[in-house]
């Protein structure tokens, strides 16, 4: 089952095109990670057009083919690269490797859009602001879980209507389902997948900043921990960080790798948003314990009582129809270069700073 | 509406009497806090018999022997503290003073239950262990968000059923209707309540230790905030805080005064316990958005599926009845005393070094 891994979490929605076929040309390169699926639906229901496809490995080119007929497998990275009607690269390289191919597709004069995390070292991440800075070419993101998931999309709509006054704290928590079998090599590498901080906490950090307003923000403690899974030594199965925004509101986020096969989805994540007038807590994939397994589901409590509203359907997903103007008209409407960003550096902060707790290595930096 | 507020929380059982009238009596000595009503209700519901109340506010007292008429106003504390039947003395002073009471209940030959948070400085904890050292009487505190509500007794007995494996972390978060208007004077002089990491925050690190197993932790981070209170500018409106305990374990949990008005319960307080084989989340007062406003709602999540489990009527109140027996035999079933004193000395530690984020404090210590 796709779902159940979380790896190829792929929404569909309804299309809302914001540009006629062949206004907006974009190719994929690099497939290792399953959100590729989910970065092209997207871009294709706000009316892009997915020219070429190309990766080293050819089982991963037909099985992009199946799912994506208008693709057309190109021969290598630079005839992709080289090709005058690609406006964007969309990339899904294996994470410590996600920085380099940016690098490509930006000196080759495409914006970039690439699966979270953007980065695994702070120097890769100095060298994108500088190439950035540069050429004004983008160094977008696929923060998945805000951008794609309709219940956290509908979040922003009611804090922006200021059901729940102004926002103080964003907790978060991200649970996956670790599929141990169906996982590739790279993910159990930590050089090459960036620590659990990094790469699951990206997308912490990305829902704070955003639903808190910061633009800023400094790591106040983090934690990661290998509990459960010895005979991977190099995955943290658990961590968790405190933030605190420029202007004084906090984060906190735990994330792990102990969802538990009774679970109807791949994970229970849950953001839960404190406001001085009240609270929202959004139930993305699942709202345990009931009898449908229902996604989306919003609770919003404030002056004026409990209110559970499902979202599915609802919002759609903005994004990506406003990355697409963003990149035809050069403006920030989707996502700010300096957001996507700040989000990607507090992560590293947050996995560089992090406190080991794994049994035996206690104490241990 | 006394549930409104949360200050008058005195949940009732089922009576399980584990002593016969008259074999164990206590006595109530101030009345500061409503939680004195949970106290009595809880020991009388095991069996223990109420002898004498006083407080210095006549208004008080009245109001107490309504709740339990067969009690009987004292003139003075003396009389109560010297009254050779009365085994314990319950009591809810103010939180300051709750230790000066708890000496001179212990120094009177009588085993102190108080009302949490037990202290509000190191020096009185201290000052009470080496009294509790020289003396072996008992002070024992009220951290009744676990002792109070089945919910949270049911999870204890499910994680050491092993449904969720090992424990490896705890994450809380405490909110509480402010109820300006009723409540009294101390609860905005920071000197008499403690900060709202030892005040409320001392539920979750207890409850932390509990389930957790641990004996012992540090405090890793902590901040505090008035983020919407100004007219009261000692009253800490927000507090987090992350505790590492001594074996590797996590806790996280966030306390705050910002229950909004539309709620059909004082604060929807939460409890998440994650284990390596599954987690359980506590609904404890109020299961949101649901057409009926239910309480004690425990969700366990493990390789067999999602359960909800309604707790109400279902484990009662064992804490009690263990209290009682522990009185009379010197045993330690209800709660150790290196237990109730660790909840305390972290949850002091966690309001001493907490950063403040109150806007134009911010970067104050």
């Amino acid at each position: 089952m796709e779902i159940a891994s979380g790896m190829n979490y792929a929404p569909k929605g309804k299309p809302k095109p914001v540009v006629k076929p062949g206004e907006f040309v974009f190719s994929a390169l690099r497939l290792d990670h399953g959100h590729i699926n989910g970065m092209c639906n997207g871009l294709i229901e706000a009316g892009a057009t997915l020219k070429y496809v190309y990766d080293r490995d050819p089982a991963k080119v037909a099985a992009f083919l199946k799912a994506f007929p208008q693709a057309r497998a190109a021969e290598s990275e630079e005839q992709v690269l080289e090709d005058p009607e690609t406006h964007m690269i969309a990339g899904a390289a294996v994470t410590s490797e996600r920085c380099a191919l940016g690098l490509r597709a930006i000196r080759a004069g495409k914006d970039y859009f690439t699966d979270k995390a953007p980065f695994t070292t702070l120097a890769q991440l100095q060298s994108a602001k500088e190439l950035v800075e540069e050429t004004g070419k983008k160094y977008m993101v696929y923060y998945s879980e805000r951008l794609h998931v309709e219940g956290a999309v509908l979040a922003g709509y009611l804090i922006d209507e200021g059901l729940i006054g102004k926002v103080v704290q964003v907790m978060g928590v991200g649970p996956h389902r670790i599929s141990l079998s169906s996982r590739p090599d790279w993910f159990f590498r930590k050089e090459q997948y960036g620590g659990i901080l990094c790469d699951i906490g990206s997308h912490q950090i990305e829902q704070y900043l955003f639903y808190a307003g910061e633009e800023d923000g400094c790591v106040t403690s983090s934690r990661i921990a290998n509990y459960g899974n010895p005979d991977h030594p190099e995955l943290d199965d658990f961590g968790d960080c405190m933030i605190t925004g420029a202007n004084g509101t906090t984060n906190y986020f735990r994330v792990d790798w102990f969802t538990p096969d009774g679970l109807r989805n791949w994970g229970d994540g849950r953001t839960i948003i404190l406001g001085t007038k009240g609270y929202i807590e959004i139930r993305k994939y699942i709202d345990i314990g009931r009898e449908k397994a229902l996604s989306n589901q919003v609770y919003l409590v404030n002056g004026d009582g409990e209110k559970r509203i499902d979202a599915t359907g609802v919002t759609g997903y903005p994004f990506f129809g406003q990355l697409i103007l963003d990149s035809l008209e050069r403006t920030e409407n989707a996502m700010t270069q300096a957001h996507a960003f700040k989000a990607a550096e507090l992560c590293l902060m947050a996995q560089a700073q992090a406190v080991d707790l794994t049994p035996d290595l206690q104490g241990r930096k």
